[in-house]
Order: C-alpha cells, then sequence, then structure tokens
C-alpha cells in the first residue's frame, strides 16, 4: 500500500497513477463496502466494518474515514489507541459506556444514549463497552485522517511475542500471569479489508 | 470565539481558557445536542443539525466534526461549498441524488441507496437532493475539520446585496432577471447553533 | 498530473522525477510564460494569465503561485471560489469593484485605486469588476498554494448538466429561468495552460 | 499553560504572553534543568528526564524536544506510546532491548549497541528493557514535537478506576486478574517536571 | 504582536482580539501602505515596501503576503535569507541578476527580463542585482507565509557583536579584515513598517 | 533520491518502494552509522555525523533527526542556517560559545556548561564555537525534520562563484577584499554521507 501524506492537497482528488482521469466518474466517490449491513443479521460479537483508505482508495489524502460500530449485548470493542487520529463517536442506537484516559493518567469516562457523541483524542487509550444485557448498540465513528491507524492493546501486548520478563516487569507481576494472559488471547483475525471492494478497484485500473 | 488552528496540537485537548482542568469530566467530551432528533418527528422541510465547533466546543483543535441531514420527500440541500474540508457523506436512509463539480467543470454525480457513502472533495461546489416522492432520506456526513464552513450558494449570490448588474454580467443575463432570483430567495435563517448546548457550556465555564 | 501535497518539505526542492540534478540550471527557476504580455496589445476581454504549477513545474510543493489579470472597460472576473488557498491582489493600474460573501453570509466589497491591495480568504466566493467606461484595470494576484484551483460560479452551476429540476428549486425558481441561464452561458473555453512552456519543460526532461 | 499547536510559526519564537521582548536575552533559549544529571549519581530506577515545554517553555511552537533515559542493571521504560511524535533514541552507554508494534500487530525488535539509534514511529506501542545484570544504559531520545505526551500502559490501564469488567473482558481474563494487577501497580508518582525551571520562569515573567 | 501559526484556519478569518465583527467592513481587508508607491519619485537607494502581517494585520493565518521592491541603477537586495517562506519574484521593469544557493552549495543564477519570474526556495540564500547604469528595475514578491521574515547576511553576520574572532575563524581569514567589513556596514535601519497603517489599525480596534 | 514532504503520514512508516514489507525486521529502524564513533579517536577537526534521511532512510517522513557534533579545542562550527528545522543542541561534555541573530538582527548568545541545552530556532543564523584550549566539546542535535539541510555561510557566500562586484557592494567593501576571502575559503569537502550504512540498504532493497 502506498504511503502517503494526509493533509492539503494541490488537486481537487487523488487518482491512482494508471487510471486517466477521463475515465473516472461519480462511482470513483462512491463506497458500497459498507451498504451489505443494512440488510445483514446483527453479528454474534462485536464487528467494526471500516471505510478508511485500504478499503476506499478514494480518500487518499482526503483526512477524513468513517467506521460503522456493532456491539452485540455484553461486548466491548478492545481497549485500544489510533495513532493518527482523534475519534469523534455517534452513538445511533441503545447505549454504550466509553471513556478515555489523557497524558496525565486522568479517566474521563461516560454512559451515552442513543444521539450522543463522544470525543476520543488523538493518540490516547480508550474503550467502548456495551453493558445491556440484551439489545446490540450500533455506534459510527469519524477520523480526521484517511489511515487512523490502530494498536489494539490486548493483542498489541499480549499476542506479540514480547519477552514475558519485560512484560512481567512492566506490569509488576509474574512469568505465569503473563503467560495466563497470552493464552487467553486469540490470534488476531484476518484485517476487515472488503475484499470485493478491493476487487472493484483492481478492475477499475485495469 | 477565538479563531483557532485546525492541525496537530501539543496538548491532549484544549479547554477552555478559564476552565480549570480539575473541573473536567467525561461530560466535557459528549455532546447531546443532537439526541433530541431521535424522538422528534421528521422535519417538515430539509434541515442539518450540525456537532461542529460552535456548537460542541470541545471539538476546538480537533480536526472532526458531524452533522445530520434530514430529507423530507423532494427536497434539497442548497447547492454549496465547504471551504475548509472535504465531507464524506453516509447514507443512512433510502435513496438520494449526490454530485460535485471538479476545477475543470467536470460532474461526477451518483444516486446513492443506504449503506452508501459519497465523497466531496474540499472546496468543490456540490449538491444533495432526495428524488423520492414519498419517503425521507437521512444521511450522517463526516468532516476532517471542527468548522469545516459553508457557502452556501444561492443565498451567498442572490441575497447579500451584490450589485445586480454585476451579476447579470458574470451570468450573462439581464437584471430584470438577477431582481427575479433575488426575490424568490428569503433571507438566511438563524444559524443553527442549538443555544442550550451553548448554555450548558456557559454554565460549564462559569 | 502528478498530485502532490502542498507543504513544508524536505528538500530544497523538487525535480521532475526523470530530471537528474546536475543537468539543471537557474533556467528551471524561471518561468517566461507571462512575459509576453509586457508587449502584447490588451486583451478585448477579461483575461487571466497563470504561473501555478500547472504552467510552472517547478512551483510544485513550494506553496506559492501568482496571476496576472486584465480588466478591460466594463468587464467581470466571473464570480468564483478558490479552494485550496486565500488570494492577495494588487491593483496596479485604475480602479476595481471587489467583494467576498463569508459563511455567515455577509458581503465585503471595497473600491480599490490603483496601488491597494485586498485579501480574499481561502474557500470565500468573490468578484472582481472594472466599472469604468474606458480604461484598462490590471491586477497581480499571489496565493499561498501552487494550485490553487478554481471553482467559476457561473460554469459550475449553468453548464455542467446538472438536473435542471435540482438548479429550480435551489433557487426557488422555474425550470424554464434555469434553462434560460443555461442558454446564455457559454461552455467553459479551454484552460489557460501555455502550451509553448507545457513543451519547454517537455524538452527539459526528455 | 495554554494549549498550542505544534507546526510552522510566523515569528522566530514565542515569548509567554507577558515578557516584553527587550527584555529577553540568551538565558531564555538555555535550559539547566538537565546539567544536574552530569554530576548525579546513578538512579536507583528507571528515570527519565525530561526537556520538553513543560519544563523549557521556550520550546513552544518549536516542534522538538529531548529527554535523557537511564535504565539501571535490569530495568525497564514500561512500556508505552507517545501520541504526538515519533521517538528517535541514541543509545550512548551499554546495551538495549527494544521494540515496537506496528498496526498490523508486527512486533520489531532490536537489541542495540552504544552508539546505535532507534526509531519508535508516531503512536505506536514501544518498550525498552535493559537485560544487563550489571551495568546502567543510558539513552537520549529526540522528539518531533514539543510536548509528545506519554501514554504509559500498565498504568493508564490499571491504575485509572476503569471497570474490572470492562478489562476481563477486553484480556479475556477474570475479574481476579485484573484486581491482582491493579494491584501490583503502584499509584503513578508525580510528573517529572522540574519544579526549580519552572521557578526561574516564574521569575523571568514575573 | 502575537505569534501565530501560518496554516489552515478553522475560521474565515481572524479579528484582532477587541474588535466585534459587526464592525467590520470591507476596509479591513484594503491595504493602503503600498499605494503611495504609485505618484512617489524613484527613491536613490534600494528600497522594499512591504505588505506583511506586520503591515496589514488583516494576513494574520492567511499564509501569505507581498512585497514591491525598487532597484535604482546598479543597486542590489542584501543577500538574505527567507526563514519561513519561499519567494516568487515578478519583474515588472527593466532587467535583474538573480541567483540562490541550494543546501549542496550549488549556485543557480540568471538574468531576468521584464515580465520573467523566479522561485527562491524556502530558506536559501539569495541575491538580486539591478547591473544596469541608468534604468530602475521594479519587482514584486509573492510569499507563502504572512511572515517571511528576513536573515540580511551582511547585517547578520558583521553588526550584530558577534565576536570577532569567531568570525575569523569562520571565514578563515583575520580579525583585521572582520573588524574592516564590520566597520564598513552600517547599523540595520528601523525596519519598514509603515506608522500610519499601524496607526489605521489601532484606530480600528479602539 | 525522492523528495518527500516531512509532516503526518498516513502509515506507520514509510518503506523504499521496492521493499516488500513482510521482509523487514527490526534492523530496518536500527542506525549504526553512528557507532563507529564510540571508539574512534577525537578528529584533528570539528566534525559532524549525521543521522538524517540521506544517512538512515527510515527517517524518511518522520519529521526527526539528530546528528553528533565533536569540537575540538579551539575549533567552531562554520556559521550556518538550517532551512527547515529548530535545532536543539544538548552538549554532553565541556564547554560552547553559542549564539543566534533573529530576524530583527538581534544576537542572543551563551555560554553553555555540560549537561545545558540550547534552541536554535528554524532558518535563523547561528554558530558554534569551543574557545576553550586543551579540550574537545561534544553535542548532540535534535531536527524537527528528517531532512533539516544546511546553508553554512562561509562556503556559500564566497565559494560558489557569485559575482565579486555584486558580494563587493553587498558587503559594502571592495573586490579584492571579496577576493580574498575567496581565496581563504577551500572547497566545500564531500558530504558526510556513511557510504557504508548507504551500501546497507541497497543490499536491503536489493
Amino acid at each position: 500500500m502506498a504511503s502517503t501524506v494526509d493533509l492539503n492537497i494541490t488537486s481537487d482528488f487523488v487518482l491512482p497513477s494508471i487510471v486517466t482521469g477521463s475515465l473516472v466518474d461519480g462511482s470513483f466517490f462512491t463506497f458500497t463496502g459498507i451498504c451489505a449491513l443494512v440488510s445483514a443479521q446483527p453479528p454474534p460479537n462485536f464487528k467494526v466494518t471500516k471505510a478508511s483508505m485500504a478499503e476506499f482508495l478514494t480518500l487518499n489524502r482526503q483526512s477524513v474515514s468513517l467506521v460503522v460500530l456493532q456491539f452485540p449485548a455484553v461486548t466491548t470493542n478492545p481497549p485500544h489507541i489510533h495513532p493518527r487520529s482523534v475519534e469523534l463517536l455517534f452513538l445511533v442506537d441503545e447505549s454504550l459506556e466509553v471513556g478515555f484516559v489523557d497524558t496525565t493518567n486522568k479517566l474521563f469516562n461516560q454512559t451515552l444514549q442513543a444521539g450522543d457523541m463522544f470525543v476520543f483524542p488523538k493518540g490516547l487509550f480508550h474503550f467502548q463497552y456495551n453493558a445491556d444485557a440484551q439489545k446490540q448498540a450500533i455506534a459510527f465513528s469519524a477520523f480526521g485522517s484517511a489511515n487512523a491507524g490502530t494498536v489494539s492493546l490486548p493483542m498489541t501486548l499480549f499476542t506479540t511475542s514480547i519477552d514475558d520478563m519485560i512484560l512481567a516487569k512492566a506490569f509488576k507481576t509474574d512469568v505465569a500471569t503473563i503467560q495466563a494472559l497470552k493464552a487467553g488471547l486469540a490470534p488476531k483475525p484476518y484485517s476487515s479489508i472488503d475484499l470485493k471492494e478491493k476487487e472493484r478497484y483492481k478492475q477499475l485500473v485495469s
């Protein structure tokens, strides 16, 4: 994937290098990779569906992206950090426990109701949890980057073969506890890129 | 209100100058100015409800904002330009005719279905129209600025006392046509700032 | 045309990718595409001559450009918006009516005399009109982008096949008025890129 | 302290608002808060000494800062993330185990020798560990921000009263394990701002 | 003078803090500090007349400025560097010797004719010289910053009481040569801020 | 080498275009080009050893770099300007005379002791001089750019074939003095790129 800068551009938009401008029409600016959610069954686990630069190439250098977050009853989005963007979450359905910790180590948390928004500042640790025993919560989140990136803390800490002793020292615990935590966490599933969407772009540019 | 820059910040977030950090909690990061829409009746006319820096002070320097757009049957969001941001629109309900014109004067338009997204690049002219005779269309739009700004073209052109002759020359028409267009366009309604929300912040900082 | 970012660079300047640095001399930093104006007859219509990235490749990533504006008696630069830059106009000869409208829909206008400057903020609608019945007005404008871009409103609105009904609804008029306006506006003329200058660069890099 | 932006400035430097320029001399640009380390005894625990905007006000809007890191034998800098900057570490003495995890969850680690440098990209999780049983390791780190900020993961996760159940769910463990981890981690010590340096500035501006 | 950042802003323009928006009209966006040149006699020495943030407060955060340069016969603009901007020079009258040196120490020079433009990249050393024995050369220069700043090398090097020995060592010459150079260079004249213009703003905001 | 922008990126890091991500490991983020200094003899002349983008490709778009400065007794780093970055100098050993001149032509100088830091703002002229008759001074400097660039004033002014008369006029001296200064200054030595390090990357990418 091309690495690009996410600020002011000197053209209206950025075409993939081998596309000639005369072939581009409105469909290049349209993303259909999320609309399948409209008619789909609620997922059994927490699910994030992304429209960032990886899924929607047109966002290249446009400094914005969106995701849809679905929280079945009593599920959590694993605590994480977005290294390249603030997150502005809009809760569409039901309620959600959210919070972040700032760099002075102070926790800011809130119980959101449908229609509420919440700001998670750039690069700060945050969590989102649906405590309801029955209902699915749904949220949209906007980012000020085409590729906000995600550092998922349980995975980053305990599934990437960092030395047990370093972790034990860091968390002031013993190696056995670290190994138990590692054992409990499954390897990270394959990234959520919509392969069909990817295929659509390959065809567009070929 | 102080005018500020919309890029990287050197603090986690920006507090209004007279608020001391120790009094701030999760509610400062929560915006409740949109949740009234959840239980409200559909509006009779096109309506935009904003969560930008003016309504949600916490977005100051966070480079992101969101709006909710409600299009009753056969209504249009007046053609406009956002001088400070791209717009990423997510159509939640029904269908919508959208389009923008780039700086080579080429039109890119599309009919969106529920679940589709569309990108309107920064500073370019665009329109959104619900052609359906019966149903309300609903969309969310994300911006990569806390204050994208809006230049509403019918209003800007024909309700701001620009000299009739200049407009007639520019549009290659006669003064009578310009005057008829001016007569047809009502003065711009009061901006959509949620006054209650504004009040909440005043209390927070007093 | 390569799409590039318009901010700080990590080199002194940017060479076209196939030019080797050792072949570059002072002529690469010199633009001769405007000097023909010096000895030319005044144009019969409003004319803009540009030195932006398209005409003067060396400006790539340098975040600056210039244009020369010639207004014969009683002519106008069609109202427009620059999506990527402020404009700082310097009136060299005679007088000029200028103005812009901000995002609160307030008009700021002024009659400039030779030697005056005027600021048109980024992304805002503005116009320039020579009301004098006899004399040509001449101005230079500086931009803080190598490619400010221009959204020419009469053209964008009424020559790009946007649906008549959408425009009629937006301007609160009837389809017949829209069609009359469309008929009155000629198709946009070919962009002002100086083909000879373009040719010079082609030779330089071949 | 005012929150400020960390990019190009339009003045040579930024004076605190109540200082008049005529009183400023070379000492304003000099930071003496680190020189005490030169003659000090090696610390018993891992120690970071900062020269960022909080300690050295002159860095305001200059987009750079430095820290000195001292690792006694078999100590670790708790795993962390800098939300606003890359870190470029220069190992001055002895050896150091370092690593970071990217947003695809891949670990990049290395054993550094004296004189080596290592890059920790912005916003990514990283660790630094002196495995040597005897010797103190010393490093300098440079940041591309005057206030890089630190999210210290053990502290952020387990000392900020995030709900036990949310953490248990996130780490796929039980509440008892979370409570044991919380018990093991002391409350975060007071931030490392050199109070004397702070005092010096107060006097300078009074 | 307030120090400010020179990039994207989150408002249309920036008002001085004590001006209320309702009192601002087109004159706030107009600069009349240069128009006196139109009817003035040619100056006896090289003269630069600026429209930057110091003279024209409205440019605050607009990232653009302009100057007029007048070169009587056989005069030079002292070699200098702009620390915060590229310079795009447009030669209006007669001819001019120009050049800059890049960071690999290569000289790029050119003889410009009326109507030519030349780019001096940001932060690089450059010179401008009118070699003609009779005629005044006139140029306009545009900058991509509201306050480009000028480091005038003869003055900076030899009129600021830098230790003679340091300079002698740096220039690989003797102290006597340095002292002779210092003696030859007059103290820098008072900066070119148009005091009347400054007064106009004071009145505007009082 | 490609010229790139030095700000926010939309990926964790930037790989050279022909490297596939799966082959990259921790060594890509490690720079060993400075460690030879650790065991080397002190140099006979002033010496700068760089870890910027040219020597350490991984810094591409990371907006940070470091150099090591070695000042034998009674030597100077030739006065210079960094066009693309502030410099934050940390004096590790002995003492150093430093200073810079701002754009109002005011000198700010200081005698640093081991452990002191000093800020040289972006684009401003500065010098560093070890006045001690016996001891080597050593400093590290951090930059907020991966390629700060250096305009070395003695070299730029007097070794680049700028016309003698232009220089004589600018420095208000005679051509003979200029020619004597030119004679005294040797041609700039080959840039300090560590060729072995460069080779290492070539092998990495082949």
